[in-house]
């Protein structure tokens, strides 16, 4: 079995390594570098400095089949990536007069002065290709240092990321060592503890297993990869894509997905496929989980409104919710809950509709109601389903994202029934 | 003038360097470092691999007054993080007694059996010194590689954050080399430019400027950084801090804060403070305002219900939005963003309420109105305001962040006004 091509990522900007700001290039980037077959040794994330930029890139270079570096093309001072890549290729740089030439029409067509600053991103390490950049001013560039290929792509996302699918994928795939074969497959499971997925994997998530199996959990719901290794690419997919099927079936009562990590478009997909009118009442989270829909594309198709009824009193006058339940039982309750549901169904005409009453805190805990404690409620076509949570309470942010985790999964477990 | 105290950070996670999750450990690390005085150099994310880990270790200690490795401590093969360290230190592991004593006490409470595995999470390389994490089964440690101070802290952000404080900053207190001196100050600005902002700023951008002023534009909040260095803390303390003062001056118009990054806490804070009832109605951002909103600990005392009114209907039926009005002017309009905010106000009994109405993409565009096109109305004891704005069409996810900055901004500037 040969090895997957290898790869390093360098991040570069002062407000990266500054912790001002957090590098989502480097990410984005392993993921499609894993799709192809590649495996990413490391992401370096590094100031705008050119001393320890060129320093990384030759120390990099002998070790990988490909280093991407992002950020540092701009036109400032600051924007040291060329002239780093220069010195570690060890050629001087040179101005590209195509390039300049089109950074000089695109200023005179938005009739403004071309600023000699700008000259900047017209200089380019000799031998090195450009890499045209149509989102921004910025071309990236490709060079080789020694065996390893170095592409520079500019630092803002909505520029590197067309830049890697148009020009860093097909580099890549020309630049692959022969016979290598790496796939992943993905899985997406809700309502499982990671201990509790864990323990059932053993062996499958030791380092050396093959496939190998990785779980990461983030608001409830777990990650799982599934990494297999092979002569060629395709006995590596259908590796991973046996061994994905093998855990589907086995945790079939939290897999949500195999393709779409993100709950709420999944549930927003049956939606519109079915065209299921749905609403939300909530209280604690008081408009993320209406947020979290209306994210979804289209949606507008099947969503009308949505009620954010954060006092007692909005809960009675918008959803008609009986003061007497509220007065014995209080807000976060199974009846309040279903009342906000069956409200809100009633009031925005929908089939679907999910509530959340919960205690997010800091404040607002109660002997018998500690923070973390969320009732959901489901109202699907008049039938009312309740659920009660107690998440762990660490942190308002993170309960309310605990609990619209769970409000979507109910409303997905009433379109996609899966045995509990 | 001497340098100040360098740290390089490593954060381990097969699922971090294969981009399923974000470190967000290394920038929170590299904010607090700086406010104490120290330089971040990089951010290294390594997968679970011992070896890498080792040398990386082995590399960075020598170039640097500390290192903290963030992660690999849990109790599964694919922690790492001990062996590295233990190996880069040439010394052995050691079972640590009173640590073992605790662990198995915190599983008999949980009235389940020690896992042979959790063993593993008392062993540390002999010599370190152990770190308590109240939060969790990994406690971390603190050695010395040569001169440079090695710190490993667990890798979920709810058990790091605490050690930290309690235990990270004050070994890097003493592990300070004498009489090196930076400091950082911060500035919050919203509606101009970064290109703009960096012009008028020029040369105390560049690199070797002191103060060094550095800038970062999210969600169209620019985020500056003044950082000073001098001979001693203090002097660069006053340095930073008559900078900051100059910029604040210069920018008047737009900073929202010196402290606190987020818009929607920086509202919340005044409408607390005087006790001012706050209520939205959102269409094309679909909660996502009354979500920001609901974030800031505390709001139940102002923030009562708010109303996501996605569909013309909805507007009409829930906030009495004249149906001749949508027919004439359409629902992306300054007359329907303030007959929203009108209604709002009303129903909610809210003095200050905030409506968001736009195109946000893909779909939903004409000719006259372009994805991007977003009105924003503010009604504050019966006074209303309209506001265009033509955000860049960078995807339905980034209009929806602009436009609900916007608005939280068009509040603000009804309790806080900055002159235009």
């Amino acid at each position: 079995m040969t090895r997957a091509p290898r790869a390093a990522l360098i991040a570069t900007g002062d407000e990266l390594v500054g912790g001002a700001f957090v590098d989502t290039n480097s990410g984005a980037l392993a993921r499609r570098l894993a799709q192809c077959g590649w495996e990413t040794t490391r992401c370096i994330v590094l100031g705008d400095d050119e001393d320890l930029l060129t320093a990384t890139l030759r120390e990099l270079a002998p070790a990988h089949d490909a280093v991407v570096i992002t950020g540092g093309l701009g036109p400032t001072l600051d924007d040291v990536t060329r002239h780093a890549a220069a010195r570690a290729a060890g050629v001087e740089l040179a101005l590209d007069a195509r390039v300049l030439a089109e950074l000089q029409a695109l200023f005179a067509t938005r009739q403004r002065p071309f600023p000699p600053s700008n000259e900047r991103q017209a200089l380019f390490p000799a031998g090195a290709e450009v890499l045209a950049n149509p989102q921004g001013t910025a071309p990236g560039f490709a060079l080789t240092l020694g065996a390893c290929l170095v592409c520079a792509l500019p630092g803002p996302p909505r520029e590197m990321l067309p830049m890697l699918e148009r020009e860093l994928v097909p580099r890549l795939a020309r630049h692959r060592p022969p016979s290598s074969g790496l796939a992943q497959r993905a899985l997406y499971l809700v309502g499982l503890p990671e201990g509790v997925f864990a323990e059932q994997c053993g062996a499958a998530m030791r380092r050396d297993a093959n496939p190998l199996v990785g779980v990461t959990a983030k608001n409830s719901v777990l990650s799982v990869s599934v990494r297999a290794r092979a002569a060629s690419v395709p006995e590596a997919e259908a590796l991973a894509e046996r061994h994905a099927d093998e855990l589907a079936r086995r945790f079939h009562a939290h897999v949500y997905s195999r393709d779409e990590p993100d709950l709420a478009q999944v549930l927003g997909r049956e939606l519109l496929a079915r065209r299921i009118a749905v609403t939300c009442a909530e209280s604690c989270t008081g408009g993320l989980l209406a947020a979290r829909l209306t994210q979804v594309a289209g949606i507008s198709a099947v969503f009308e409104r949505s009620f954010v009824t954060y006092a007692d009193r909005a809960k009675t006058e918008e959803l008609g919710v009986d003061p007497a339940l509220l007065a014995r039982h209080g807000a976060v309750s199974a009846e309040v809950a279903a009342a906000l549901a069956l409200g809100a169904a009633r009031r925005a005409g929908a089939r679907l509709a999910l509530s959340i009453t919960g205690i997010a805190g800091p404040a607002g805990a109660t002997a018998d109601k500690p923070v973390g404690l969320v009732w959901l409620g489901r109202a699907f076509d008049g039938a009312v389903v309740t659920e009660q949570r107690r998440f762990l309470a660490l942190g308002r942010d993170l309960v309310r994202e605990f609990a619209v985790t769970a409000a979507l999964d109910l409303g997905l477990r009433a379109l996609v029934p899966r045995p509990h």
